[in-house]
C-alpha cells in the first residue's frame, strides 16, 4: 500500500502530535486542508479523548490521526522522588512552594484499555504511537478496528523492530525533531541520527513507506525529504504559532527569538530526553540530569515551578519544545500552512521553481 | 559570485578533507571528474605538503582545495598529559607498551607561516579551513595569493562570524559529518544542529553561497541538499572505499558492517569532538572523556595503541572515522563516484526520475 493510501489523505503531510499544546482544533484544520491532522492523547483522561474526537467528528469528515504514548508506567521510587525534589529545593524556596504539597501523579497515561475502548468508538483511520509499541493484546484491538497503525524509529534497528512489529509505516524521526525522543531499543542520545542520514538509511531497511520527521519546517524542507526517498513527512515545530495552537505567549516569544537556534535533548521536564529550547531550569539543572526520575515522573515535581514563573510571565521553568529548525514558524492558519508544506511535493517530482 | 565561479569547477561537488587517511590520489581523481578535490594537510609538515602539491600539478590542470586546521596550539600540561596516561595504563599494561616511553609531539599542526609559504608556490584555487579561520595575518597572506577561502559552520552563529570574517563561501557543516567537528565558537556539542535544519537556517543568515555537509551519501542527498536551498555539497565518508583512499582494512570492514550505524561524536582520540564509529577505546574511556587533554595532545598517547592493536589486525583503538551515512560508501573509483553523486545536482532542478 502507498503511503497516501495509508492514510486516505490527500497529501502526505502529517501534523505531529503535540500534547500539552494542542487539542482538535489543529487536527481539523490540518485535515480540512488535506493533511492529516493529529490529536495527540498522552496527556488526556478517557473523558477529555472523546470530548475531542466528537469535537473532531463534528468539524470533518476526512481522516485523522490519535498518537499516543505507550511507555512502561514506572514504579515510583521514593529516594529518586526525593533526590529530585531535593535537586529542585533552590527553585522552590525563590518561588515560596511547599515541596511537601507536591501532588506525585502520572503527569502522562501511556495507551491502555480505557483509551482502546473509547477509540473503539470513533476508530480513527489512523492510530500512531511514541516510544515503541503497546502490548500485542492492544496492538490487535487497534488493528481490529481497522485504523492503520505508525510508529517512530529514531535508529535503523528500531525502524526493523516496528516493521516486524506491524505497523503500516515508519515515522524516520531524525535527531532535529523537537518534543520527546521516541527512542525505545535504545536510550543513548549520543548514537542518535540526524533526518539527512537516517531516512535514506531506513528507507532501504524496511519495506513499509517512511515518513520523514525532524527539521522540515518548509516546502522546500518536505522537497528535500522526498528526494531523501520518504514518502511523506510528519512536521509539528512549524505549526506552533498557528492560531489553532494553544502554545503559551512564552513559547510563542521564544520560538520567534534568536533564542530558538540553541535546542537541546534534555530530559529535565519529564524523565525522558525531549528537544526543547534552552531556559532557565535546562541550563542550570541539565540538559541531562542523571537525577531526573524515570518518564514521567520528572514532571509533576516541575509543574508548580512552571505554574509560577508563567504567572510572572516567565518561561524560565516551562517546556519550551521546538525541533532545530523554527525558521518556518509563521503565524498563519494551520490549514494554509498545510498547503503551503504540501508545494514541495510536487518540486521533489518536477524540480523547484 | 556563485559558488561554481567561486571553486572554477564544472561541478559544484567538494570531496571533504580526510586527513590520516588520503594524500594527494583522491584530490586528483575528484579534480579530473570536475569536482573539487581536497588535499588534507593538518598531519602534514611543509615538506610533505609541497610533495604533494607537485604531484597534484603533475595530473591535473583543474582547480583543487588545500585544507588546514586553524586551532591554537595549546600548552602541554603535563598533570593532564599524566591524568590521560593514567587513564590508558590499563591498555598500555595489556599491550606491553611502556607509557614513559611515547613521544609528546602535536599529531596536528594548525596553518602557520612555514605552510603559507608552500602554498604560496603553487597559488591554490581554493583554500579551506577547519575551526575558524587562522589569523588575519594569514588570512591576508591566502586572500593575496588569489586563493578563494572556505570554512566550516555548525551553527548560524558561526555562519555569520564566518562571512563577517572574509570567506567566500561557508560549508554548513550538519551534525551527521564525520570527523572532526569544525565547532569554534561553542565547545558545547549537545547544541550542534542536523543538516536539515542548519542548511536553510545558515542560508536565510549569510549572502555568500552555502556548502552542505554531513549525512550526503548519494545522489538523492545531493538533491535533498540542493533542494534546501545549499548551492553546493562536500562529501567525505561515501569516499572512504575508492581504491584512491588509504582506509585500513580495519577501517573498511566497519564501514561496511552494520556497526558503521552507529557513530558518534568522541574526544578520546584528538581532544576534540569528532564523529566515528563506535569501538572499544570509545566504549570503554569515552565517548567525551573529561581527562582527554585539549586538542590536538590527546593524540600521540593513543597512537603506540593503535599500532599495536592494528597490527594484530584489531580496529579498538583506531579513528574509524564516519559520518552517520555510511550506506554511500562503495568500491569504486573516486571519478565514477563523484560523477554518480552530481546526477543529483540535475534531479533539485527538474525532478528525480
Amino acid at each position: 500500500m502507498t503511503l497516501r493510501e495509508i492514510l486516505g489523505t490527500e497529501l502526505p503531510v502529517i501534523q505531529a502530535p503535540m500534547a500539552g499544546v494542542q487539542l482538535s482544533a489543529l487536527t481539523v484544520a490540518v485535515c480540512n486542508a488535506g493533511g492529516l491532522g493529529s490529536l495527540p492523547c498522552a496527556m488526556l483522561e478517557p473523558a477529555a479523548i472523546r470530548k475531542e474526537l466528537f469535537a473532531i467528528h463534528s468539524q470533518t469528515n476526512r481522516p485523522y490521526n490519535v498518537n499516543f504514548f505507550c511507555h512502561e508506567q514506572p514504579v515510583h521510587l521514593p529516594e529518586r522522588d526525593a533526590a529530585w525534589l531535593a535537586a529542585l529545593a533552590p527553585y522552590y524556596e525563590e518561588f515560596g512552594i511547599d515541596a511537601a504539597a507536591i501532588p506525585k501523579g502520572p503527569a502522562r497515561i501511556p495507551f491502555d484499555a480505557a483509551a482502546a475502548a473509547v477509540i473503539e468508538e470513533f476508530k480513527p483511520k489512523v492510530v500512531s504511537f511514541h516510544f515503541g509499541l503497546p502490548s500485542p493484546e492492544l496492538m490487535a484491538r487497534v488493528k481490529a478496528m481497522g485504523s492503520k497503525v505508525l510508529s517512530s524509529a529514531t535508529t535503523v534497528e528500531e525502524a526493523i523492530w516496528l516493521e516486524r512489529h506491524g505497523v503500516d509505516a515508519v515515522i524516520a524521526q531524525g535527531v532535529e525533531a523537537g518534543g520527546h525522543r521516541g527512542m525505545f531499543l535504545t536510550d543513548d542520545i549520543a548514537t542518535q541520527v540526524g533526518t539527512f542520514a537516517l531516512v535514506p538509511q531506513v528507507v532501504k531497511a524496511v519495506k513499509v513507506p517512511v515518513i520523514a520527521a525532524g527539521g522540515i519546517a518548509d516546502a522546500k524542507g518536505v522537497a528535500a525529504a522526498m528526494a531523501l526517498g520518504a514518502s511523506g513527512v510528519q512536521v509539528g515545530t512549524a505549526y506552533l504559532l498557528c492560531p489553532e495552537v494553544t502554545t503559551t505567549p512564552m513559547h510563542r516569544a521564544a520560538l520567534r527569538s534568536e533564542s530558538a537556534r540553541a535546542t537541546v535533548l534534555t530530559n529535565v521536564f519529564t524523565g525522558r530526553p525531549s528537544r526543547g529550547i534552552v531556559n532557565r531550569l535546562v541550563r542550570e539543572v541539565g540538559p541531562i540530569s542523571p537525577l531526573a526520575p524515570q518518564f514521567p515522573l520528572a514532571a509533576p515535581a516541575v509543574a508548580p515551578l512552571r505554574a509560577r514563573a508563567e504567572s510572572l510571565g516567565s518561561g524560565d521553568f516551562s517546556p519550551l519544545w521546538s525541533g532545530q529548525n523554527a525558521s518556518g514558524c509563521r503565524e498563519i492558519p494551520a490549514g494554509e500552512l498545510t498547503r503551503e508544506l504540501a508545494r514541495g511535493l510536487a518540486w521533489a517530482r518536477n524540480g523547484a521553481p
